[in-house]
This record gives C-alpha cells, structure tokens and sequence, in this order.
C-alpha cells in the first residue's frame, strides 16, 4: 500500500487486514469507534475502541501539522517505532506497549492509554500526584542502561549510532529550535510581546551565552553516550494516577544524556516560573527525578559488561561512575537552561504561561525562565551538585 | 559475481571487464604483469602493470591473513572504500587516487604507488627525509575539517555517523587490542620475553593505569568528533621523497580526532625508543606534524558554515577553538600511550624494535616504551601543551 494520509474510514479497512490488531479490538469492523485525537505539532492521532480492547494510532503527515508548509520527512515515524521497540525489554510498563509498524503508511500502532492524561496538562490543571518525577528518573536511568557503552558489548551502541543517525529531520529541529534559533534574528521567531522584546535582544548580544551554547551544541552533537529520547517534556509523559508512561519517541538520537535529563527538568522549572506557589512540589519532583535516576544508573554502572571500563575493579569503577555523573549533571544544567529559554521565546513555547492570571504575571514568569535558563546554561559546566542546580533555580 | 578469493588469473579475468581499468593499464590482458604483494595482515594485495599505467588491487579475505583461524567479515573493505571516497575531496595528493570498487568481490582498485615505500620500513631503513610528519599534521586536520561538526551542516556528521558505525568488526579489533587486552591477562597476547613478564604483569594490576585506559576507552566510544582513518601508523603511510600518501583506511569510524593523532605520534616515539639517537630527527617530525596539524585547524574552524559553534563570533570562537584542541591534544597523549603499550606487548608488535642490535637493548627499548606510555596515559588528562608530550619522551 502507498502512502496516503489516513481518515477514519481509511484506518478502519487497514485495520481490517491486520488480524492481530482486530483481534485486540474484538468484534466487527463496524464496531470500532474511531476518534481523531491529533494533539501533537507533526501527526495525526486516532484512538480506536473495540468491544475488547482499543489501540492507539499515530501517523507521521509529509508536514508539520500545524504549519502545513513546513515539510517533514515521513521516516520520523520509522525513528519512534525503532526507539519503542528498543526501549521495550528496557522500560516494562513505562511506555505503552508497542503493537505494529506499517513502514509504506509511516503508521504506528500501540497500547491506547485511554485513561492517561498528558502530565504538562496534569500539572496546569494540579492533578498530577507526586512522584512521576522518580519514574521518569528510572525511565532514563534504564534507558542509559540498555544503550550507553558500560553495559553492553560496544557492538551495541554502534548499531544503535547506524539505526538512529538517519534521523536527521528531527535532529534538525533540535539543532535549530533548541541549540540556536532563539540566540539569533530568525523568522521561525515568534515576535514577543512588547515587555520581552529588551530581554529577546539580549540573547542574541550576549557572547558570554553564546560561548557556553557553542559549548552545549558541541556536547549535543559529538557526545554520543546513549540513545536518547530526544524530546522528554512533560507533554511526552502521560500518566494516571502513579501509572507514568513515556510517550512521543520520534526525536531519538544517540547523544549526551543529560539532554534527556535537562529537557525534562527544563519543563517542570518552566512551570515552577508560571506557578510560583507550588516550589515546594516541583522542588521535590526535581529531587526524587535526580535520586532515582543517580541511584539506579549507578548501581547499573557498576555492573560489568561492556567495553567500556572493561578492565575496572570496584575501586576504579566507583571512580568512573562518579566522573561520568558529575558530567551528566553538568549537561544537564546547560540542556535544562537551552529548553527554558526556548521554550519561553523560541518556535515551541509552552501552554504553562497561561496559568498567569495577569499579563504583567506572565511577563514576569517569562523573565523569571530566561533568566534562570540563562545562568544554567552559563554556569552549569561549572556546577558539582544537583543542589546547585536547585539553587540556581532559587529552590 | 559470487566472492571467491581471487589469485592472478582470476584478477586478470576481472580486469578484462572494466573498461577504464583496462584502458589505464593500456595494450592487451597478456601484457599486464601482475604480482602479489601482500604485506598487512589482513588482506591480499596484487599490483598490475600494463604499458601505459599500473593499478593496486587489495581483496579482502574472510579471515586475517596471518591467522587463518581468525574470521574477519568481508565488510571492511566496504568501509575502507567509503573512507577513501569521503576524504578524496578533502586530501588532493595525499592518499592513492581511488578508482573502483566490486562490491561482490570486497575488492579496492586504487593508484598504484610503485616508487613508494612504507614509512615504517623507511625509518627503519633511515631512509625515511625530513618532512612527512608535516605531511601527515595537514592530512589529519583536513580530514577533521572534511568531517566534523564545526565546517560542515551537522547532517555531515550524521550521515557518516550512519554509513561508518557499522564497521564493528574492525573496531572490535580497536577495542581489544589497543584498548583492553594487553591490561589484561588474554590468550592474544603473545608471551613476552623472559625479562618483560614483570612488566607485563605490572599493566595488569596497575588500578591507576586502568582507571587511565577506562577514561579513554570512554573518549574513543562516545566522543565522535570526526572521521578517523583509525589506524594511522607508520605502516600505513608510504613516501616517495616527498610525496606522502595515506593508505589503508579500512579501521574508520567516527571518534575523537585524538586517537588518530596519538596513534600516528606512538609509532614515532617507539621508534625513538629503539634508534634513540635519532632523537632530533623524530622530535622535529612530531613537532612539524603538531605545529601543521594545529595551524591548518585553527584556521578551518574559525570559518563559519556549520551548526556547532554556529552563533560564534571571532571572540568566543577562538575561546572554543582553544579549548577544542586542548581536548585533542590531552586525547593525543593517551591513545599515543595506548599505542606504544600495544605495540609492545599485545598482538600485533612493531618490526622497528628489530633495529636493536642486541637483546639487552631490545629490552630495554621496550621497557622504555612501556614506560613512556604508561606515563602518557595516565597523565595525559592533565597535559596543557605539546611540550608536555615531547617532555614525557624525553625530548
């Protein structure tokens, strides 16, 4: 079958011909209630329901959703079925169940978490419960583990750095929305609003930032220590209750890993400057995020196996390990302060300002992220706790 | 055409169907002579001469030639023909121009270099004119300018990321005997002689030695800076007065420009320790190569086009530029260390120890070897300067 966009109709006679898939739903084919739930920036989005069960299916569009004259190459969806599937045996119940590939419709079909709520519309609504922090730090923990060279023989990671490397058009977007448009004059840019416009251009004059961002686009680009999620904000997270799940795969790259740990701290800190009031709560997300992914990465690390520290005894190892958290922690501080900053003036900015009630509010907390984003991205090659990161957020 | 090693006859056979290698060596397929040549260990190598021109034709075989019990994919011969096309451009007149590639037959057709000889055999020789590290100084810096982050659109990078990651079997070969086996008691490693086994023994219980190796099994893993030739020694460059020609570039990967460095430098400083009285010859060769490899990078990374570093101005990048050839220069010092230790004692040694005209010198060549690089690899992380390399030779 060719690729054409799918409706409704169109998903159901493929559905049709997959039996598994039938099966999973029950029923006939006019059972099925089919539902866009398209939400995302780049696919469609159907839920289907069946008298036995339900699927949830994602098609990769030939443009950006919502800018259609943006192409994007349909292969993303090729990415995120790779990224799911490698991920699977690692991450058991944190990211939906993974169901089929369909490579000429780019169409992916998985576990439809219907009772799951998106964690950054949780938290604007101050539904989330604690402790979806400590399950995200496992999830990259793991992630590391099944991936990154110290665990496993480096044939693993080399075929992983062939698998993912083609995914250039993601990796595009990155380079451009996260690692540089919001440092520059560009038309992807949205204007500010009229109190920012000083602050805008301030990033684009400042050299002592633009030095420490060369630095991360280094780090992004030439430190391939796992394979990344590549796009962890709290709008790729769904969870219910403590049911955490990891979803949205498409960006996954071989890179440094705290650029999984800083997007994901940058978007909780986003909201931490929108919601003053609830420091206390994300303070302690940030925290139990940090000890769990710390704690299990190094009890993973010091297990032998890969290439990497082959010859180590506990000593040495224990040594290593440190060496290689201090600089995840460092990266993580300049990623986390790249995702505040762009996501408060570049293409992408977040729904979190809209729990402001004033405008000046609003203003404020924008200042408020670029400013701690600022400092992040500048100091955090210098940074040698998790509590200096907090610090520098004034928590 | 299925695989099947060719001998002269069947070579003879093939060449008849390629018109433009026919029509380079000129008259009729009885005039070419054709004579096997193989010399490294892993791949047979035929050159072929016809009245008007010459050809080198390099088959590899399914295993190393030297050890027929040791499988070696096919494959490499893929990859060494893709190195060879993606530097051409970069490296005018400094590698054998290539001519073609049978993907059936894993068979390389390039330049025949006949007036050329193996810079190794020419420094054993003394044969070998002032020069050619400077030669090899400029190689190295284009080959990072052709295939880094900083001069090209990081998708560059990707797509080499992608097309070299594959080349697992040679790397492993990397990973093992440079990078694990001789710190370590394997049944690779050839006995030692009587009066090194106390030294051998010592790399294999040296914690602060393989704390050293376990940093740098890290950098050559993760840190995927460039293109690397990945095995630039003296045996795998040859000259003709000045003419200096790179070849066999079937061990490349993506990794830190260092290793390629250290590598090339290693083969020196053990030759310096076996003719340690040309010691003012070799350390103005490794100072030409440093001096030509530093300058030539300098200035392609201050000009702009690609993604990492893209919002530098001249002040920040010069401040990146620096701290970029820091890294590769405290790279250098280890992998330089590492090289020297595996051509010692690990499987594949170095003839230049052959120069020695007693026992007694040879082991103390060795010893000395080992020394040094023991020393280069363990103190090369805090190494601020090229002299400080030269220092720890004792030059």
């Amino acid at each position: 079958m060719t690729y054409h966009i799918l409706d409704a109709a169109g998903l159901r006679d493929w559905l049709v011909q997959q039996p598994e898939l039938s099966e999973r739903l029950g029923g006939k084919a006019d059972d099925w209630s089919i539902r866009e739930v398209s939400d995302g920036n780049l696919n469609t989005v159907f839920l289907v329901t069946g008298p036995t069960g339900a699927l949830c299916c994602k098609q990769a569009l030939p443009h950006v959703r919502v800018a259609p004259n943006w192409p994007m190459p349909l292969e993303r969806a090729l990415y995120e079925s790779r990224y799911m599937q490698t991920m699977a045996p690692a991450v058991p119940g944190l990211m939906p169940e993974f169901l089929a590939y369909d490579a000429d419709l780019f169409l992916i079909v998985m576990e439809c978490l219907t009772a799951h709520e998106v964690l950054r519309s949780a938290l604007i609504a101050d539904r989330a419960l604690p402790g979806f922090s400590a399950v995200i730090g496992t999830y990259v923990a793991r992630t590391v583990q099944a991936t990154g060279w110290v665990n496993q023989p480096f044939e693993t990671g080399a075929r992983l750095l062939e698998q993912f490397s083609g995914n250039t058009a993601l990796t595009r977007i990155t380079v451009d929305l996260i690692l540089t448009d919001p440092y520059r004059v560009c038309d992807r840019n949205p204007e500010p609003e009229a109190g920012l416009r000083e602050d805008v251009k301030a990033l684009q004059n400042d050299q002592t930032l633009h030095l420490a961002v060369g630095r991360l686009q280094e780090r992004f680009l030439t430190a391939r220590q796992a394979l990344l999620h590549g796009d962890l904000h709290t709008g790729s997270i769904m969870l219910d209750g403590s049911d955490v799940r990891v979803i949205d795969g498409e960006f996954a790259t071989m890179g440094p890993v705290g650029f999984d740990c800083g997007l994901y701290l940058g978007n909780l800190a986003l909201h931490l400057c929108a919601v003053p009031h609830k420091a206390a709560f994300l303070r302690d997300e940030m925290l139990a995020f940090w000890q769990n992914f710390s704690t299990e990465l190094r009890s993973s690390l010091s297990k032998e196996g890969g290439d990497q520290w082959a010859l180590s005894g506990p000593a040495t190892r224990q040594d290593l390990i440190e060496t290689f958290l201090n600089g995840i922690l460092r990266d993580t501080a300049g990623f986390c302060g790249l995702e505040m900053v762009r996501r408060t003036v570049g293409f992408a900015q977040v729904a979190d300002y809209g729990v402001c009630s004033t405008e000046k509010d609003r203003l404020l907390a924008r200042q408020k992220a670029l400013q701690i984003g600022r400092t992040l991205v500048v100091q955090g090659a210098s940074l040698r706790s998790f509590a200096d990161i907090l610090s520098l957020m004034g928590l």
